[in-house]
């Protein structure tokens, strides 16, 4: 990708959402599964030395955070730094 | 856990909530039983220092804070480092 | 006690309320006593040197200020740094 | 007073309010007499250097402001630092 | 003077309100006179240099802002250090 | 150019709307494409070291940041350097 | 001038709205000429260099920022830093 992420913006490609797999899964109220993504591109004002050094990994975010974009036919969603909960 | 919280975010395992143990309990308005569970990753942007080694410590927290999610089949509580008011 | 408070908490046993004592009271408009407790824990992210340093005090704070606790059947006041206007 | 003000809190104790000395009163719309009292003790994380060493001065500050508590007996005003105007 | 400002406080004595010169006035709206007053005590803690030094000088501020007081017979303006716009 | 950009402002020349590319686009609800431009000139309390040194570069931001204006003839948006997202 | 800004405010002669120069104009919606004036005074609390030495320059900011005032029989726009945009 020649985009480079400025600010404290993160670029991410959204993994498409998987089916829940089986196994302990308890229907219960409150709980949601965090939507993930592929680490593209990060800004430099970007603070967390994980998210600084991520690129390429999984992010993790709650659901509804950032603003989806599609740059030069591309879907992107950007993120500012603390919408990412964890990486994987 | 392969899962690394970010940020000044903490995940947390919570523990099962236990019944009232018999003893001096005084039934009173206003007072509630904080909720705890396993501190299992913890940002790297988390200040205290006590958090910030608390791995498999036991983090205390006000009812109602946080966002549970349910991440590759385990559920997880994520706190942000200030809703911790205690470990243990 | 084997809790911890962590960031700016600071964990108080509250003083049972005395009855006022007899001597100068002039009853009036607007002046209230302030609540009193034994401090127990005082997070590292504390900043007061007094405060700090104050465990096994006297902490003096206004009413209403606050959250209360009740954990391992014992009951707690939960205040932030700010909350205490003194110790003794 | 072995009560020791904390944080950036400052502990007053008002001066009785004195009639208006004779001269060169104007009476005019918008003018107040600000409110004066002594400092008693004063919490280490006040910064101007003025209050910090204002023990035993006379406090200036705009009416209504602070808290009156009664404590032991006697009676402060409890004020946070940026609400002293000047110090005589 | 013997009194002190404290924190960012500038205390002012206000200039009588001098009819308007002849000159190039054009009438218009939207344009205000500025008000001005001789500074005659700084706080401390008062940042920009040409206030911090400007003991003596003219300060020169919008209409509408600080408090007035009357202490000991004399009427001040108390300002807070970024309401003054100018010095002369 | 002659004209500077100053404090954390960015100037910049929009990008014509190009129409949308063929291509693997997929249709769907909310997303969107993303505005472009050349950056003139670069205020410098700008912090991010990639649109510090971005000169003639294109910057990319969201649908509707900015405020158009129009210059010795000439049309340029200008930005607060945290609305842009990525530079290319 | 005799006059000195202090703080973060900078004193600026506006220029006298020119009219509309022949050439590229296209009418359309959004689009605003700036105004812009001669910078006289500059306090010292003001961060941006290029309006730090920028005295004598020409200042471009936004419709509709600052206040204009009449002090001693001359007309000022006073300005706070932030809402300069660029100058020349």
């Amino acid at each position: 990708m020649t985009v480079k992420a400025v600010n404290n913006y993160v670029w991410i490609v959204r993994d498409k959402e998987e089916s829940e797999k089986g196994g302990l899964l308890i229907p219960g109220a409150g709980r949601e599964k965090p939507h993930t993504g592929l680490i593209e591109s990060i800004g430099k004002m970007v603070k967390d030395p994980d998210i600084k050094s991520g690129k390429g990994k999984k992010a993790i975010f709650h659901k509804g955070v950032g603003r989806s974009i599609l740059f030069e036919e591309k879907e992107y969603l950007v993120l500012v730094e603390n919408e990412i909960i964890g990486i994987k």
